[in-house]
């Protein structure tokens, strides 16, 4: 029988999703031990798709296969009471026959937040990256409404990328400003049909380059070549949260509660 | 010459502002190591008020006093040089003459956070606490009500308080609930002259009760009687933020932002 789980984690104290060789901690590295404990037997556990070091999630979707008498439902809690306090599963469920979370993705949104502020700031930095000039949200939007569509997102890509092709489908970018005492957020939300490797923290870092002066006129030239330098660099992980991977039908049912 | 600094931390990993005997990991100690670099000689570091272990602050007003030749405003990017991620200087300015941030102190506020959530969320887990029960907001806003006005707080604060009097003033008990998918964040803010040991820990947590169901007139006979076991437990420390302190005049002018 196969099982899905939706999981929230705090990426900072983990080396990504997927396990390591090396034995470092990872977020499957911790589902996998606990399952093992609930069902009595070594499972595997994957995911809609791995998330680097740092990168936080809430509303990553796993998936394992094993029998058991527990109920879909009550897996969550049994998980819970052996995963420890920064990776939690919040629903879990039976999956739809024949139900694949990696290649059944239809869209999924990563949310990118960075934070100008004079000077570091402790409560913010653990989810946030800090922007060391203030961009203008107005640029930002201009960067995001060019990077939305159907294009080759090669120069998007950090080498290593595996994937076959590099075309993928923006859906949408949105641009938040949130201004507070003292700082000023920005939180770039991007949907698409996937992701290549380090694409979101690239584009974000793109989108607030532009939003500090840098010409637009780089991103259709990036998109022509292919030319990652004509991009700019890959912001920094702690910034990343994968919102929601989205399968064109609830997995979990409605959100209970109480 | 006395300094004054505006300071920011995440007190996860802290036991807590005031330096322990046995050497473990203190906001002051932090300041003050990095004080005595950048002042070449011991210097002392105190607060407008000490907070408990796990407790955060993005606004405690710390003081020191020292010699310099480097200008008030700049000893902010010194110290940053210096502290831990977890603990910043958000600004530095000169004291004005016979100013003391613990005597002068007019009005604090702290923010009490906390989350109704079927299970832990590894994302909030962090600057909330998590309550089991759903609370009323608008019960919490009748214990609110009752706890406002100049009052004996006895009751409300744990045995150890060296207070010499346990009467107070509490200006503002303000309710806040932010309904987000798969939770419901509550804030209570908390505006007062002066609070006694572990005071507003246990007003949230009476304030939740309250919210739960619990009758307000337990605060009345509480008032009355001092009796600290009419009254709610403590809430948890890594809710609590001490947001900001007042001394009826800015301290550190108008906060900057490039």
């Amino acid at each position: 029988m196969r099982f899905v789980l939706l999981v929230e984690y705090d990426g900072t104290c983990f080396s990504g999703f997927q396990k390591q060789k090396r034995g470092e901690r990872t977020v499957q590295g911790v589902l996998e031990t606990a399952a093992a404990e609930v069902f009595g037997v070594p499972v595997s556990v994957s995911a809609s798709g791995r998330t680097d070091a740092g990168v936080h999630a809430r509303g990553q979707v796993c998936q394992l296969d094993g029998e058991t008498s527990i109920p879909a439902v009550k897996l969550r809690e049994c998980f819970n009471r052996l995963l420890p306090p920064d990776c939690k599963v919040l629903s879990s469920a039976e999956a739809p026959a024949g139900f694949d979370c990696t290649r059944a993705v239809k869209r999924k949104t990563y949310v990118y937040s960075a934070y100008y502020a004079p000077c570091e700031m402790p409560l913010l930095s653990r989810y946030a990256a800090r922007l060391r000039e203030r961009p203008s949200a107005d640029k930002m939007r201009e960067a995001a409404r060019l990077l939305c569509g159907e294009h080759d997102f090669k120069a998007f890509s950090s080498v290593g990328s595996s994937a076959k092709t590099s075309v993928r489908t923006v859906y949408a970018v949105e641009i938040a400003e949130r201004k507070q005492d003292g700082y000023t957020m920005y939180e770039i939300s991007v949907t698409g049909n996937g992701f290549l490797y380090n694409m979101v923290r690239i584009l974000a870092g793109e989108i607030f380059a532009v939003g500090c002066g840098k010409s637009t006129q780089f991103i259709g030239k990036a998109f022509e070549t292919g030319e990652r330098s004509l991009i700019a660099k890959t912001a920094s992980a702690e910034g990343l949260t994968l919102a929601q991977v989205d399968y064109g039908f609830p997995l979990f049912g409605i959100p209970e509660e109480k």
